[in-house]
């Protein structure tokens, strides 16, 4: 049975996996609840697990099939500590193998490829792959970090929203519905600043993006400033003769029209999503196998 | 009895009282807990009576006085719902006033005189008198305000130098002193920020400071930023015939150095600090009582 194999993006707000055979031909798709390795290891094995036996199921195959296939695991914080390796031994796959969620979303993005991948969501994080060697900078949370987050955009807008309501910077369109939205009492505005997390700020990201489009100054000026730290984060990574940049996440498209002419030049398509990164690598890894036993 | 009075600032860190007579003359002092009505009324409270008792015995009188004394009382959120009223109910002074802490800090900075003040510390708030008005901003925290308190200035040290460690940014000596406290490992700096408080990141201002003073360049920056906020902050407040700004609390001899020439032309040494405002305004109280009587 071991013609089989599984590709599985274990993410952060679901687990997605894909049943496919030695020729890339995919049989079944399942999903399941969220991993999170770093806060909650056994949960998120649980999930990996039954994201399997859902596709398996989906294909038509027994769920206990799931110990006779090979599978690639992508998941954010394999390569934190031995948490990796911890991973490969609980899993009760044939054989398997773990990955970071940066190395499916490269596979993803740029097949074989070498390139830079920015990806912007509830937060930024920005991968490389030069010479099949793969570098990451950013995701280091909103607090310190993720500077083109979604998070970051919604907060710099509270910070200017409350700037603009002491008259200590000129208020514009965006300011006024922000602080419209709290009775114009900036007091309730910094309490829900207080207890807001990560992707409550992040749902005024594309508030921003729509003000910035209609060319607020206050909506513009966050946008060009995330911008900006995403054109240094890319030079960061690029090399001279690299040819390919993927934005990836629910604001690449949002970003894209703002990106500088010279990044905007080396910009591609993603060939394919996280999930079909790990299908790819799953279905490698299944040809190594029947190499390694030929 | 009521030609005695107590001036008292009830803080967020302690509570000091002082007795003074009609004169002026100061007989007694006194300091007890700490006062936060929004979070903890009752003790505060407790706490403001207590440092008066305090500044009573200190002047040889018996703590039972406190029934037959006026009293001018200045504490952070005076202002707030009806938190002045009620204070102003439960405190056992013959005659009492509560203001807000702000009000104490203009008068024991700028006396009687019309002028502007900006307070550094953990947060950064800033007010003014103008023809006996008073005007505020700021002072929203740091997670969407206080652009030039210490806290900010920390956090900032600590988001450039995760930018210096990815090669995004240039690193300097602070940015490399910064991630060797964190054994070079950005998980652990990332783990800090994650938990850490405004005085947390606070205590990085004087580290920024004193590696700005010897040129660093990301020092430099971080305080430059926060001095264009300050600029912009006292200009929101500034009128034409102003010619008094005081800056107040621990950083403000830190950024003195920093301000424009413009606005460093106005800065005058405050006449007192709050509880001396506090005093001033006891006395005038009193006086007032006295007129009130004749």
């Amino acid at each position: 049975m071991t013609e089989l194999t599984i590709g599985i993006d274990g993410g952060g707000s679901s687990c997605r996996a894909a049943v496919a055979d030695a020729t890339g031909r995919i049989l079944g798709r399942g999903t399941a609840g969220p991993s999170n390795i770093l806060s909650d290891l056994e949960n998120s094995l649980v999930n990996i697990v039954a994201s399997a036996k859902n596709a398996l199921s989906d294909a038509g195959l027994s769920p206990e099939t799931v110990s006779s296939v090979s599978a690639v695991i992508g998941v954010a914080g394999a390569n934190v500590g031995d948490y990796g390796e911890r991973i490969e031994r609980a899993l009760p796959f044939a054989r398997r193998r773990v990955v970071t969620d940066a190395t499916t979303a490269l596979q993803g993005a740029l097949g074989d490829g070498d390139g830079v991948i920015g990806a912007f969501g509830t937060g930024s994080v920005y991968n490389a792959r030069h010479n099949g060697r793969l570098y990451g900078i950013g995701g280091w949370g909103f607090v310190v970090g993720d500077q083109a987050s979604g998070a970051r955009l919604g907060r710099d807008l509270l910070e200017q929203s409350l700037l603009a309501h002491d008259g200590v910077l000129p208020s514009s369109p965006v300011t006024r519905t922000v602080l419209a939205e709290y009775g114009d009492d900036p007091e309730r505005l910094v309490e829900f600043a207080h207890v807001a997390r990560p992707n409550d700020f992040a749902r005024y990201a594309p508030i921003v993006f729509q003000a910035a489009a209609e060319g607020d100054p206050v909506a513009t000026a966050i946008v060009k400033n995330a911008i900006t730290s995403i054109g240094e984060s890319l030079d960061a990574l690029l090399w001279p003769e690299c040819d390919a940049i993927c934005l990836l996440g629910g604001l690449a498209k949002a970003y894209r029209p703002w990106l500088s002419e010279r990044h905007a030049a080396l910009l591609r398509e993603p060939k394919g999503d996280v999930l079909q990164g790990a299908i790819d690598l799953a279905i490698k890894f299944l040809r190594e196998e029947g190499k390694g036993a030929a």
